[in-house]
């Protein structure tokens, strides 16, 4: 599925990449080894005349298990589209040798969503020529961005620009963190570690507390505005730029659950093909796990997610790109629409995977706890998707709003974008376009289904809230009253993306893949079509697109075509082509000596090193021998 | 809503208690911690004379972050079942003044939910008047028991009991793990950690392999089944307390997840409350989150699940009780109704909390990851509630069987369990409880809705196996087709129940408590009636107990409800009367210092112990200064 990587053996010829695990790891020993990675990787693509893509493979090949990812991710993007051509002369070839590490410094303890509401200053001294930055309470202090803690010698600091008493909102400042000497943090500078979190824990996410820092006027990053000597405030350029990269990150957001999906799928379904447990026939031999029909309800809903996740991100990839090359050439047509779907399918995406990287889990039984298996850990470095780069409740408003505003065009007769263009639809002219029972077989029937029932719920929240402002209520309180309304028309909407690259994509391979693999594709794709209808029924029959009877169908088929994946259920995983030191697991190998694995990572424990614990002399050896204790 | 331990001020009081959260620990630690902290508690006990009530409490009041667990709650409780009178003479005194520490060994690395497949067998060897134990592969070895790790000297062992040749069946052997003297394992024994968890990680789970152990004959716990010296089997007692403490077990389980449930909604409505986020209005101030709709709807399910959960475990207590009184007396007729009802609750009420304390970690947005929040660390000690003592799914299957039996008796006429009584009403002859709108604002009528919709489940899927089987089906494959919908009515039921007791316990206090409390929880009875119906609209609309009208009524009035709850929101949490250093979450604190408590719990990780982290020597110095790095 993904491009075998052919520098994949050079990759895990290195001692560094042979991992057997990092369960034992405390979080100095996780950060220093992120850190020995990248600038290995880095070493190996000088070695090896590596492109860029190449390393970016190489690190999807680490399972993100690296260091720099601000700085690289962030950082030196930023710079690229936030500075002047003689600050990006001066800066980037710093950053990008690593003589400065970087990081993005924007959300504070108390705002994250509300960008607007950040409390950090950047006020102007035309005195000194001089901005002094400031984070004036408790609530203002930076926190969350990675490397912030211990890593960056600077950051790109996000505050609000004041000259005089005017507030000119929301300005990037180059801020320098720590001396490039001895690493210590400069004078009025408080950084630090925001402590462990549930995963991601070789990142020093950090805090920042700047007490009157004095930066000097041309670190302010001046590609969209600038402050003068005398201290005018005068805006360049309207460059949607960078929009532009805030919304490549919620794709990417969409690949890495892509990535964390297909980890959790190929676990779960390797193992499940070795476990063997009970019998439906008494006294028959035990079945492999993955032959239950619970088993494959709780597991082939990732397989597929893994597909559609897959195809939407290649999909939705291309429309960044023509968009971006758009904007780039000062056109903002595409920005509404691209920014609108990446909202809520970052949101979607991330939802989808959470939920179903937790069933993997569930399916490994008791044994998925164990760090060992892998599919716990995978789920808890996902967790932060759903928060990261707006939260999802967010994003899925954002999608919304933009609904409404083609919805809007749509009912006033006027063009709407092409992802919303079933939104023409005479929405009273639909029927239900499953009238047989065969029909349900077919993912185009399905697709229209889909179809009907996003247009549905946003017409249904369009029309409500309307209703709700007609009749008196104020603005806020309408918009709060159908905030629940809106984020499940925003998620039909994104539904019906995901079946409809999953469908149009399938299509496509058809002209040239075999039929072989074109019929299992198009299993996969019925299969994924079916199921989120059953698992959203009560939307769907609510909006009409089906009845009880398409239900019926519906959920009958569902389960017939688990049984008609179950055969190439371990060929779709192997077919990810992930390697054993990629996915890490003692559960998911691909020699299937699940047990064995296990029982190694055991051996490996930090406590399993002595055979007595320590808290035997401490505590246990006067209780068994019955001696009192002193006062504990 | 819990009586508040009179003796939590000297519980408090302890320096070892109070403790500022165990993000940094080691597990090494983590285990040290866990012991010193229950002996801790036993010193108090006698300290104060406390009663062993007392003593429970306080660890509930502990968050069970104790040691002993397994010693404490089924080494002793098996010797107390399934040891004679002889046996217990000896190992009780020995184990209840932990001279010995013990734990149960069950479950294999091959096997959990498949007893009868367990593979350890213990062969009588009639020369030596001794059991010889042995794990013949590496699948049989025990895997997973609680303090098997490090802390036990003893197990009960569960092995096929082999005589001559033949197999008679799983029992009960006392099995010396560790010396007395010095802690180490004893010949022929293989034990150690499993390795680190998602959470739980104080407790040493461990693995046993046993390579030809010899025991005394005596060892094996013979009070329902003995072997002679002359080697003969004689089962003495078909006493069912065994049965009755494993269904004592997953009612502690819903107990488990009630206080994990508690915590989670606690942590996200504090908070929510606190947090202050945008504004609909246009420039008006910023909002507290939980005023938004959104943030209602994700955290108001966890806090009528605690409520609900709440009056299910103090109904089904009182069941037990009875059904146990019973069954020491030699009754055995209530045993297969509380298995049934509490397989399925158990499944129910771990799938309830682990689902929704993953909303309510959300609900606090990014901080949610964080561990000094600890919703999500609540919500990684509660995941193996799913698969722990009977994976879910098994449990439900369980409980789909008990219905099965059940629908049968009630269609041949014959009398029905008490829970189970709705099945003696003809189907056919429900018509939809709510003809009006009003009516979704009875908690009664909702009861009649989940009443119809788990007779119609049940009904659906006995049918469509009577079908399968009369088609000709071989048992096994009928079966299998029908696992999805077993489950699926096995949920419908465990729904109903806890709806049930809801409304039950509710109309209950309202003849002792004042109007107003008893107003507030009607109103958070309805909220959890109209919620469960709403996120399974599907399947009710299926059963045909509601139509879309109905649904339409149900949707707007579950709306409505957040905005009648939220005023009581707090007070409903604050009601749970738990303390801080229960809860011990930045996030919730009663004090509402939520940034202050962050950042104070940030200050304490240890990397922010030097301003220069250890890595900066090895790497980034180097790396910074533009030096050449040596090959990685």
């Amino acid at each position: 599925m993904q491009k075998t990587f052919k520098n994949e053996k050079i990759l895990f010829a290195e001692p560094l990449f042979q991992c057997d695990g990092l369960a034992g790891f405390t979080r100095s020993e996780l950060y220093e080894n992120a850190i020995h990675r990248t600038l290995r990787i880095n070493q190996l693509k000088k070695e090896h005349n590596w492109t860029q893509e190449d390393f970016d493979i190489a690190i999807r090949c680490l399972n993100y298990e690296v260091g720099f990812v601000i700085h690289l991710s962030m950082f030196i993007p930023a710079i690229e589209r936030l500075a002047t051509d003689d600050q990006k002369a001066k800066w980037l070839p710093l950053a990008e040798s690593y003589r400065i590490l970087g990081t993005y410094a924007q959300t504070e303890l108390g705002h994250g969503t509300n960008l607007m509401a950040l409390e950090t200053t950047a006020t102007f001294d035309p005195r000194t020529d001089e901005f002094v930055l400031r984070t004036p309470q408790l609530s203002s202090m930076k926190w969350w961005p990675g490397s912030l803690g211990k890593t960056a010698t600077h950051a790109i600091v996000l505050a609000q620009l004041i000259i005089g008493n005017k507030n000119y909102g929301m300005n990037p400042f180059m801020v320098q963190l720590r001396s490039l000497e001895d690493h210590m943090p400069l004078p009025g500078i408080i950084v630090g570690d925001i402590g462990a979190k549930l995963g991601a824990n070789s990142n020093d996410n950090g805090f920042l507390i700047l007490n009157d820092v004095r930066i000097p006027r041309e670190n302010m990053l001046a590609r969209n505005s600038k402050v003068t000597k005398d201290g005018r405030y005068i805006q360049t350029s309207t460059n949607k730029a960078n929009y532009a990269t805030m919304v490549l990150v919620r794709l990417s957001i969409i690949r890495w659950a892509e990535d964390t999906i297909k980890n959790g799928s190929l676990i779960a379904i390797r193992y499940s093909a070795v476990r063997r447990q009970s019998s439906l026939q008494a006294g028959g031999p035990e079945m492999q796990v993955l032959d239950y029909q619970t088993q494959q309800y709780k597991i082939f809903p990732s397989l597929a997610a893994s597909y559609a996740l897959f195809f939407t991100y290649e999909a939705m990839m291309k429309e960044y790109e023509i968009a971006y090359a758009q904007i780039m050439r000062g056109n903002n047509q595409l920005l509404g629409q691209i920014h609108g779907q990446l909202s809520g399918l970052k949101a979607f995406a991330s939802d989808l995977v959470t939920y179903e990287l937790e069933m993997c889990r569930r399916s490994c039984g008791g044994h998925g706890y164990l760090k060992a298996s892998v599919v716990g850990e995978t789920l808890l470095h996902t967790l932060p998707l759903v928060t990261v780069e707006g939260d999802n409740t967010v994003m899925y408003l954002q999608c919304a709003r933009y609904l409404l505003k083609q919805i809007a065009k749509a009912l006033a007769g006027q063009d709407v974008d092409e992802p919303t263009s079933y939104l023409k639809k005479d929405i009273l002219s639909y029927t239900c376009p499953v009238q047989k029972g065969e029909h349900c077989t077919n993912p185009n029937y399905l697709l229209k289904i889909y179809t009907q029932r996003a247009h549905s719920a946003i017409a249904s929240v369009a029309r409500q809230l309307q209703f709700d402002l007609e009749s008196g209520k104020d603005q806020s309180s309408a918009f709060n009253n159908n905030l629940v309304s809106l984020v499940q028309a925003a998620k039909a909407h994104c539904q019906l993306c995901l079946m409809k690259n999953f469908v149009e994509s399938v299509s496509a391979l058809e002209r040239t893949c075999s039929e072989n693999l074109a019929s299992v594709l198009r299993q996969l794709c019925l299969y994924f079509g079916l199921h989120g209808i059953v698992t959203a029924s009560g939307e769907f029959l609510e909006s009409e697109a089906i009845g009880l009877q398409q239900l019926e169908w519906i959920k009958a088929e569902e389960l017939k075509s688990l049984a008609a994946i179950r055969p190439n259920a371990v060929a779709l995983v192997d077919a990810f082509d992930l390697h054993d030191q990629t996915v890490m697991s003692a559960l998911g190998r691909y020699d299937g000596n699940a047990y064995q694995h296990l029982f190694e990572a055991a051996k490996r424990e930090p406590m399993n090193q002595t055979q007595v614990p320590p808290a035997y002399y401490k505590y246990l050896r006067d209780l068994i021998k019955g001696q009192p204790l002193a006062k504990l």
